[in-house]
């Protein structure tokens, strides 16, 4: 596009012609979260139940499949976070280099990972251990989200008018969920649905913003209402 | 590409630089649908036969199949359907919002989660749950397309050239599927044949726009052709 | 991006400011067409062996693979020319409208369509019913194109600036493909070999243009050139 | 979107409207780089566990998995590297022709290839036959991308400020990459852990850049910091 879109100009000013911005690691990254995201319903498979027995079975059958697909629909909500975090926090990143990418590609490993750990709680609920994976790799998700978020910051890749006190709540706000998620490992040894009620309420957090995150929400969305 | 464009101009206009706009909710959203659309169609797996049976058996496993592969054609119009709607609605759309973003999560929770009840209907068309399930998730699907509809022209998310008149179509014009879906539940306590002739019948009316409609379309249409 | 990219301008003139062109078409049909051709590959699968027959076996079984492999690379091929041909169209392509969407999207379902009529292929390569499948699909593929192109022609949705020649010579190229598929539908009537040569024919030539064509991707190219 | 950017200029300079430059290009391959970086991971599955035997044996089945997922992250980060240097390469090219579109369907074809030999290292991983199937489609992925950036460099497809020195210094590094696994091949004859070993270290390599290296990504930094 940028070839086309002032030729004109190329002579007067040496504009590096080829060069992509931020697209493509938008467009890579929303490719993986899309992805993820999507197969991670499609795991709820049909049951198979032989012809007799359908008009019989098919409805027990089905509600058996219910906590499986509660799991699945909480992680679809898990990655909507990571996704709206993700793009609320690459609004004010103007540019990147070779450590951000890398640091893109270690998040998105983190987010490709986390269908294993729901379909381990989905299909082991009772077990410490899933509990555990769980929130361990949801955990170092937000951990590498923050890293980013530091790195960014500090290497000053953000836009320039982005306020100080703006970064220091995405710090805050982006570390909570690593805490919360290392808090549920912790509880998990006293009491599994203690564990799970941490999980729940770290989702609730992020989704229902409470008051002092809404007028930073506010902030971003008039950014975006320019 | 923001940052590249007018490189110049930066000091001049405190323009917030890493901006981007609806781009990525677009990109996440197409990318939802082009894999739930996809993977529909990859779910028809080839026939497995014995060797020393596949001449006389193929064609008429592949027979079999054909229920399958309908039901399966049927629900990749449907997100189709579905996909021109996002496509139209968001024509409109300047700007979002926190709230917006999560409207739009939850749109794509019930897009990617259309396979299942297709797969269902397919591999049990008799069973009333099937039609029930189905005609529920997709009921459900236009419901949150509508309610995104409000939201948006409530809170003035919506390109201030838009007619009222338009708005107003397209809450009449959305809101017709929950209906038709909801009435296609109520019919399948009467009559299963019935219940698939109203989920037929939707498909049609919105693939196939009628005259009250045609008008609006053209009128979309010229937005294009500007 | 449009909301950002010149937003002193919006007063000066009612400029639609949501809309969004031919992006998104671009991004759902490429979407499409990157998950079809990935899993086509994806569908390799690893040979399962008992442990200790692996040393003896792997190889083997591996060497059974790879008339599999083949169709699959070969369908790989095929899908690139369909991207290709999808992205030189659409290049002259200045606007869309609900038809052209509808269009596209039954385009997109022929090509999500095209690993079934492979893997049946792979599967069973020496049954008549794969290769009619095989070239029935990929032919009403390309005849969907060719549709798409006339109805672009005819109701002047190309950029004006599109040489007549040039359109003529679309529908020509385009044309060729159905015409080669069906008359190996034809063939394999007399000749399963034969039907699959004319199959590798139609590969060849698309991706190594011959002279009267290279005239015309030579002015294509000319104008990314720009 | 260039439809409607300018659109008062359209009749002042015959501008080829509808052309797109290199993004389908790039939401092509960054769609095929997404689906194959994330199925990868996908491919590890939960193990199935009678009921009974849950509380014993999920640990020690999870444990297992570890080699398995081991090899499944290293050719994340293996894909990580080849998108990364796609992404570098093309910023530096300006426009694309047919050939640049078939050398780079070519080079998504070994992309999405790498799950297969990822998948048969994982499985068989002390079988000669793995470890070179492995090197060697990572060795051709290489080579292809190699001579993408030859026919780029030598039909002038790159942007005219680049550095020649840059361009040979590209040719060189990427070069890198097929001459350590053709390398680790020839290594398997002797020893199995040397031939791992080395294709350790080229994904340490091209991840953590060396003194030499770090030079020419200061400057693609520097581009995209413009």
């Amino acid at each position: 596009m940028e070839i086309e879109e002032n030729p004109t100009e190329s002579s007067a000013k040496p504009k590096p012609f080829a060069l992509h911005g931020n697209e493509r690691l938008f467009a890579f990254s929303d490719g993986v979260f899309a992805i993820t995201i999507t197969l991670l319903v499609l795991e709820i498979k049909i049951p198979e139940i032989p012809k007799e027995l359908v008009a019989t079975k098919l409805l027990s059958e089905l509600s058996h499949l219910f906590p499986f697909i509660i799991s699945h629909l909480v992680s679809f909500l898990v990655l909507g976070i990571f996704w709206v975090a993700h793009h609320n926090m690459f609004a004010h990143v103007k540019r990147h280099n070779h450590i951000l990418l890398w640091l893109n590609i270690l998040f998105l490993m983190c987010v490709a990972s986390i269908p294993f750990p729901t379909g381990l709680l989905g299909t082991y609920p009772d077990q410490q251990i899933s509990v555990i994976i769980y929130s361990g790799v949801l955990g170092i998700t937000g951990l590498v989200l923050s890293l980013m978020w530091w790195y960014v910051a500090t290497y000053r890749l953000v836009d320039d008018e982005t306020d100080p006190e703006f970064v220091r709540f995405v710090y805050r706000h982006v570390l909570k969920a690593p805490i919360f998620y290392f808090s549920a490992i912790l509880a998990s040894f006293l009491s599994l649905p203690l564990a799970k009620l941490i999980l729940a309420c770290v989702t609730i957090f992020y989704i229902i913003p409470n008051t002092s995150v809404h007028k930073h929400y506010k902030k971003l969305d008039q950014r975006f209402n320019q």
